[in-house]
């Protein structure tokens, strides 16, 4: 038996922010908390020990890729994802729904007769494969029954992910079928469960304010541990809409139980949703810009493009012999120049998107450990002034 | 001013392996010593903290490849090769020879209308980079003086890099000229160098014992501060090739003088070129064979194929829940299962190659600090044939 908990501490006078800890049975996460994503059981090019130097408190794994390769059988045999890639600390897992959606998108474009590949009915949904084409089959008990074996600290009810582009109808007359496959996924959850896992029901609705009331009602009347917010990071929508979308959810949601918003953090991002009341978010981001040679800098040292990273693949950078950032703690930073940064990416050496990963990595965990203590100290407005200027 | 020195404290009774110390301005080399190569300063996916970990004494680097990129204008601004990369221990430089005509030659073939890319006339050679094609020339005076901009604590006689299939009378006649070009090497230096960097010439002679003799009597009538062995590592040449070339030149130079193999370093030939007397040697082969998913174990281990080695893409680590080698005290083999990383290589993570180059250059400096261990307690000959066998 696992024990689960959270608990606020402390609420921010100025806005929704609050500071709490999640308890999970791999250890305890401070929030608010940003959750770096290792799709395939590991965090581009990052170890474990680099996840805790990074200050990384929990790791985010997705059931679709860890279902299709190695399978959930190896990865149970190995005793869970953290044991089975080394990481002690708390995990968590999706519900594939993403994944089987975007990826079929991106199949059905590839395949040239346009065979619709996805075929969803009431009980679940039949995809094929990005791998190799093979046929699965995923309900709410499967994807349970997945997570399960994965066994993360926590995992997410099996949800439909709703193109950005549907109109109200359309969403509205296939919200009742995601929240009954929530309901299923918690019922199967209850049954089955170790207890040593942990659910969070997942809200939707797309960008329609009505739609997302009725969402955030029904999933809060189930039992759920936690919530996420789903939906809000496919592809079309604004950043206007994502933070609509967490102003209209939070307030109707219990104070007592965490908020995950799936799939959004960019720097400003950060602060509009934590200032809206969320408590962990994850986002892959921080390493998919880091492999492409875009680094987080701090504000001042930024560009009018963004002030927030550099490109370090530009030539200005090659004889830089400054850090990536100024007054930052990482090892990266501590021990490497720009010039060195520059060089690796122009070389396509390896050790360039390691470097980088673990540099975004850090500076966005080290970013909202700040934001953290300035909620405490009565000064996060103030702080999210100082980042985002006039931007927002 | 630096110091340079090397000292043998103890020869093995039982063959020519001896037990020495390289000071360098940055640090002591313990020999025998494996050092891995860094072509564009950086070890495949590696840090310098990653080097440290597995052992590493010396980074070897290619001035072929810095000159073309960054340029050693960039490195010197950055404090030299050591400092450009972050690495605070010894570094070793070679004299770009050997990428000049191996990578001129691939260049050769692919080229349609097969020109001759590369022209050597007594002073130098032209090239082209085979990054761009642009036009470059090297003297040995060039060479010298890039490596010294470079300011690796040793550093390397301009030679030609002969080809394996050329005729006696062939290299016979080419010999005089790559003398020439290493007393040229040597003088440059001499009226150049600040003091800080010492210099190797390299034996040439390919495989014919009569011109290794002339060679090796030359060289040693320089006054070089150390000794590399060259040509034995080019394609084509056989292990027993290379071993004879070692046994034929290494009686014949001076005991109080370090001596470097050029480009060996598989598990048997460190053996073998340890009980001939080498000090030094560098390789790619261990960030080479595990990017590829080659890692290297414990002869017990291993299979019919190679005993010292299993290929981690085959299917039945997949649930092999053991670490890559047993009683391997790296930081892979602690905390990661062999299981794992066949998922790593098999999703083509990039972690995959990180952890394989770190394992295989930990298991490489542990083997080589295993063996003089072995030299000092007078079981060499003992600890050769626990691990070759009646292979050789």
């Amino acid at each position: 038996m696992g024990k689960f908990g959270f608990k606020v501490s402390f609420k921010d006078k100025s806005s929704k922010a609050r500071i709490g800890k999640i308890t999970t049975p791999h250890g305890v996460i401070q929030t608010p908390a940003f959750t770096p994503v290792g799709t395939q059981a590991s965090v581009k090019s990052l170890t474990p020990r680099d996840l805790k130097e990074t200050g990384t408190q929990m790791f985010f794994g997705n059931t679709y890729h860890l279902h299709l390769r190695p399978g959930e059988d190896v990865v149970e045999k190995f005793g869970g994802l953290g044991r089975f890639m080394g990481w002690d600390g708390p995990t968590i897992t999706d519900s594939g729904g993403f994944q089987i959606f975007s990826l079929g998108d991106r199949l059905e474009e590839k395949n040239p007769e346009r065979t619709k590949l996805i075929e969803i009915s009431d009980n679940g949904v039949k995809f094929r494969s990005h791998l190799d084409g093979s046929l699965h089959y995923f309900t709410p008990e499967e994807s349970i029954r997945i997570q399960h074996a994965l066994g993360a600290d926590l995992i997410i009810a099996f949800d439909e992910c709703l193109s950005y582009f549907l109109t109200e109808e359309q969403v509205e007359s296939v919200l009742p079928r995601i929240h009954n496959w929530e309901k299923r996924s918690l019922e199967y959850h209850e049954k089955h469960s170790k207890g040593n896992q942990f659910i969070y029901g997942v809200i939707q609705g797309a960008a329609f304010k009505d739609l997302r009331k009725i969402s955030t009602d029904f999933i809060c009347s189930l039992d759920f541990d936690g919530f996420a917010i789903g939906g809000v990071a496919n592809a079309g929508e604004s950043k206007k809409d994502i933070y609509s979308v967490v102003e209209w959810v939070t307030p109707e949601l219990p104070e007592g139980k965490p908020r995950h918003l799936l799939g959004v953090g960019e720097v400003d991002d950060i602060f509009e949703i934590i200032e809206r009341g969320i408590d962990t978010f994850d986002c892959v981001i921080p390493t998919r810009l880091g492999r492409t040679g875009f680094l987080f800098v701090d504000p001042k040292e930024g560009n009018i493009e963004n002030r927030f990273r550099i490109d370090i693949n530009k030539s200005i950078f090659a004889k830089d012999q400054g850090p990536v950032t100024k007054d930052c703690g990482c090892y990266v930073c501590q021990n490497f120049t720009r010039g060195y940064l520059n060089h690796l990416f122009r070389s396509r050496e390896l050790l360039a998107y390691r470097l980088a990963s673990y540099h975004n990595i850090y500076f966005i965990n080290n970013l909202v450990e700040k934001i953290r203590d300035a909620i405490l100290n009565g000064e996060f407005k103030k702080m999210k002034r100082e980042w985002l200027g006039g931007r927002i």
